[in-house]
């Protein structure tokens, strides 16, 4: 039920065109039926800068589809469409050609409106391997309007490749830490900045690494404070809130 | 080697007073032996806002004592004290009256500078259990001078006390929800807001709860974006990463 | 040992056609040897409402036909086959062309008797991914005659979806609640309805979801009373004890 | 914000004494803000039957009194306080000298209104050991009106002991099964029973049993369909879920 | 239902003095009802050779004394007490003064007939730290009839120590392996010898023991075929099992 | 070195023929190097009963058909091959056409020598699922002699099934319970026999169950006495120890 | 910055080519930006004695063509590719011909300066299906220059295999120990040799095995001291470790 | 038997003391009965220079001290008591005077042969709560004869502590790495130093450390190669193998 409607009931009232006893039924039932939750959504979305995600995995290409033709017809941001394979980029072209494929990243970027990217956020992977799950973070940043700085293949087997990069570091906004093995970055980053870091723990690894149950619990353990942590493989969250903390930096 | 000491080495080169070799065998080793690292670490705890954190569970009277007589004498700003039960107030009074005891949070504050109150954290709880742990973080926040706001007792098994608090929730730079049970709250929460949400899982509840193990995994996973998370008890981590996004927002 | 039995042995002695010895020895072993347990089955599958299911995940399909075959000469009631791909359902349609195929829940519906779907089971899922889950619980209800409203992609995440259902989820009898990711929505759903609520955790999720550990201690651990959980993915065991439990409101 | 509030809104404005601008702004914020949330627990309380509960561990005794005293004060239900120990019940009996201790179950029950038990509830507990978290199951059921009958150590190590008593259990609208060590007696009675069972995995045990694990996953795997479970040693939760099943059975 | 009562019914029918009809009426409810189930116990009992045992963990003393007045009135073989502490033997002595105690091993034994020790058992142990469990199997054994050997301190670090003893394990009917830490000794036995190996892992070690997993696992995983399992810790059933076996192996 | 080369050894001294000092440097390193291992190792392996068991799996073809060679032309007792798929069986029967290819249990046996079976082993299964396994354990037993009765499908979801078998089971010297899903048929067992149970988890069931992990537990938690338990899915090493039991029970 | 750059520039101070304040600019920065820590891992690389490593898991094909070109272009040491199926060899075959694969290790060598073999590492294989990890081991040892002695199939289930090779062991600098299943070996060979044992965990196993986690617990809680573990397969880092140690006892 | 036995034997025989017969008898069983296997411990135990090791935790007082009395009467080489509280130091002193108390490291020194110092161990610890099991390390390393270099609180939270102590430690042998938390320590010196890295995980912190879990996942994950793991909190096992490789670098 939207403004509007609550008012002309209202008035319908004042005008003695429904007795009292009807709209106290109506009103009754407000919270849960018909009020206009949507408008408290619609809000949500644009300070969050993110109009719609569609999670491809698990989905059917159809249903896929199928969303995302509503989505080109009643909204007019941004869209992300993750853990999207090359078939599903192939399977969406005809009704969305001007869609951006990001294989590695396996994310499908819509764009329909560019910003300037604001602030900085840096993205860092400790190795080649985890480049996927960071360039997702990275997708999720960049759709949103922030400005992203990428640091692969820094893990901590050679700390010094770190402190090389340390003036870049101190000049983010919020840092993205994505590290398989043992994901011990995280801590050594976590110690040397001062802004937030957000830990992104992946699967790769192998053995005793559990499908990223050891870089996970590495980083709840950090012994740097500062430091708070998202699913394993899940890029697309860490981007996510880094971009919520950016945005918030910069808002002022 | 503070700068003044680099500065006084390259004088005396240009005055001829010590050979290039000699001043050579001295900086080459700078990185690893007498560099002024105290100085970047200086700066980076200046940037963060909190000069020292003391964490006593573990440590015996006569060390935190013997660590925080050094800190008295030799810095400046706020102290706290974390994990410490009421024997180590007790213990610290004569060298240190002015500390504040928050027995709930098991934590001390020295305050020694006081800064107004800037931005809006708020902290939530599930339950009435949860409350030491969220107690842990409120300190942190304070006394690096963040304006914090308390909602207790809001856990998702009466959802409309929690809807009731939306308005305040939608002013916050940065949320820590503090659950135990099955931390469902801090997806709901996610769901709802669009700042940063910091998820930390406690180990109040019994049986197949683990210790917080189940809080933990369900925050991991949250279907909400927006949503980051801590060590299982963590209030300290959360309050601190709270405090450094609060800060980046108000500092612009 | 069928009651005509034992009773055409008791007219024996009565009539000295055999002595109290031998008839004795007879009866002796009875509960473990000839006794008529067939019946009591027989009485109890009446009771439930499902006179065979077969669980058809790791059996071949010769093995499944021969069943199938068996059940269709040698009992009257509708049947269910569950886990039941579609190269099941094409190796089933000669010996049982009237079967249908729900492809989503992978469950084959054999109707032999249709009554008047009774009472009122409320069947939810978070997301789209969990719908197959959902779905196979939708079969077993409604092929046991129970009146089954589906709501699909009500998850936390957006908490007014939920909302806006309530009126209908108050007149249920009982409520499953299927959920992947992090499974709050038992809790949520718990915590607003007056009937049994089944939660069903799913699979539905990557990294730290463990394959459905994590929303299954969720529900384990829902902080809102009137939950109880059955396996992970087990649709059929929620619809199972969802009619029970529905049949058992009617019954009176 | 109450019914009567919201008829006396609109008849203010009909009466033309309220703007229709100054009722809307009142109306609008009614979902979160002012409205009369509480109405719609109490609709909900008295359908479940359960007044109020309060969970005592974790909490001081001072809490638990102040607690006790509000409720006894402002509602006129029955009263359960569950994991109490001795101390809380001695702490209480000033304030509420009527209270019931019943020690196994550590559970304190405060009559205010008894009505005739309805249906038949069965709690079976395995082993002797299991008896308190039964008895917590049957503390329950009781206060919420339902009729309950106890059979204890009846585990599967001696499964005729159970059989013995299946006219019983045949006649039961719901039966809550306890059980530690291995938890099996849960399967055994899904399979011979027709209505539902509400498993409760006990701590009872060692080694292996992983305080509760062992049962937990045996109840969540049963091989017998009609059996759900609830967190380990949480007889409350099973007591409450089995008074909804057996309450909605006589409902009708 | 007795034997007896059985033939009395039958005989009432051939004197005509009841119906066939209501002969039929007790009788076909016999196996759930009155049949007399004790009598299979107790022809089972006396094959195994243990009247019957008290597990004393988790019991009060007053239940313990309880327990033991019953048996030592209606049953004539031998009993055990297992997981006895120092209280409750000195809380039975009065009605129990014949009970031998074996402190180590945390049970109580009253010897009611003696036969002489048949066959041979070897208990083994790793380390010191796990003879208390070893004990528990030999206190088993002995009271049930079988000559016990046992052997100590003969853990896979000094493997030699092992050897010196095969002759012995070699004509042994079944070998009881007691370890903790990592447990190898039972695949070190279970390659040296051709009787069956009950394998029994202790919670004795610390960090990666986790309570008993390490050997555990171990012992599953036995490259040594010939090796069989119980529970963390469970003297008790380990030395149950040899009991059956080595009976088996003595009887024919 | 064989008995009869020491003899050699010893005449070669006693004759003169080489020095004290040469034989005794042949005698000390007696135990690690020379020794006559072998001789051991085959008398233990006559008494087993089993000359030489392949496991396949991981093994490539051209290796088993090596192994399979040199026994074939080596031993002379029987042979068997676990864990061995239809390509094995193909890839083997040019060199060893005799061999016997059980599909089910993924096993080949060559049989060179038969006896009569001794004794009675019973192998159980919960479901037809399980019956691969259960099949892998009657192959050993019989291919080493043992009378073996199979009783499939006789799960606790219908104990009836299970009892009115009892009377066979009594006879038995050991039975194998084969279950998966929760894996409670061990315990109904365990409590109705007087013989040793050797239980074996399989992985048959999905999500909660864990790989096996569920009915494993149940297994060692078992509440009945006699249990012991082997890996999961692990029917030859239950069927190895069953051998060396129901053997043992026959050899006097 | 290279010894010379520094030297240059404090000879430019000399000289008074620039002021002393640009020069303290550059070098306060130089422990992060420009110090020459190349230098540093050149050293270190030099005495670790393995000039490059490529980890070829989840690298595609060009990936590592194109690190392979560096390295054979830009270093002169051997190289060595781990975790390389043959696809990886025949696709690097053309830009490298003088590569060695060795399949089982799933390795390639490419040997550009051989030294004479020294010290001496035993590598030790449980089982045979334990190989493949084992020869990663001994690939890494020996493109870095140590004698290799392998003993494999040497399990515990016979351990007289094991003692036969004790005099060779005896003669080792370290031992790696490679063992699935149940992992026992390391704990043997911990308790006869004196050197330094790394033990490998296999993932080579069934059920509990869990992929490794078996002989992992097995080993890190080894009764014998001597012994410390790597990741589970990781022939790699056990063959590292093992040349760090065998070169040390060589190198004095 | 001992070697001169041996010889003593083969004498008789050709003086034609014995028979060959009972030569051969004798030399038959010598592997598994009588032969000298101690002189083979005391070669061993000499080589590793630790002659005894008790380990006090879990055994009783008197125990300790017999054990205590037998090694000073028996043996004449250091001895070290580990996990030894206070109590036992005071409880041996009367019968050890000399014993040196090592409260930190819960360890008993007997020195009753002092070499000096030989080559160097680095013993570092992360925080100063894993102070206790670093000192435990030392204690080992020191008793048996090593130069030992301590550096504690270096935890990577502050990495440029550790890169000042770079210097120090690329002169050790090999380096024990002691942490909690998360123990990306030993990650971080791995890549750092080119000698071997033990590695001991502690199990200092709380939640989702899980009693050292995480750090002991981290280390064996460690993205360094050189890196080998001993069990948690495992001082001695670090200490034990840190002194076997040290002694080796220095032996040649």
């Amino acid at each position: 039920m939207k403004k509007e409607e609550i008012r002309a009931l209202l008035e319908k009232i004042k005008r003695g065109e429904i007795s009292v006893e009807e709209a106290e039924q109506t009103l009754v039932r407000l919270p849960y039926a018909e009020l206009d939750f949507a408008k408290v959504d619609h809000h949500r979305e644009i300070r969050k800068g993110i109009p719609e995600v569609v999670f491809c995995q698990g989905k059917e290409l159809n249903e896929i589809r199928a969303i995302l033709k509503e989505l080109l017809t009643h909204s007019r941001g941004n869209l992300i469409l993750t853990r999207a394979g090359p078939e599903v980029y192939r399977g969406i072209m005809d009704i969305c050609p001007q869609a951006e494929y990001r294989e590695r990243a396996r994310t499908i970027l819509v764009w329909r409106e560019k910003q300037e990217p604001r602030g900085k956020v840096v993205v860092m992977s400790a190795g080649t391997a985890d480049i996927p799950v960071a360039e997702e973070a990275c997708a999720v940043c960049e759709i949103t309007g922030n400005a992203v700085e990428r640091l692969y293949d820094v893990g901590v087997a050679g700390v010094h490749r770190l402190l090389a990069h340390l003036p870049s570091l101190e000049k983010a906004n919020v840092i993205v830490v994505v590290a398989g093995m043992e994901g011990a970055l995280a801590s050594v980053v976590g110690g040397l900045v001062a802004c937030p870091v957000i830990a992104v723990p992946t699967s790769v690894g192998y053995g005793a690494q559990f499908g990223g149950l050891a870089p996970l619990l590495t980083m709840l353990n950090s012994c740097a404070p500062g430091v708070a942590v998202v699913n394993i493989d899940n890029g697309f969250g860490a981007g996510f809130i880094a971009h919520l903390i950016n945005q918030s930096a910069c808002r002022v």
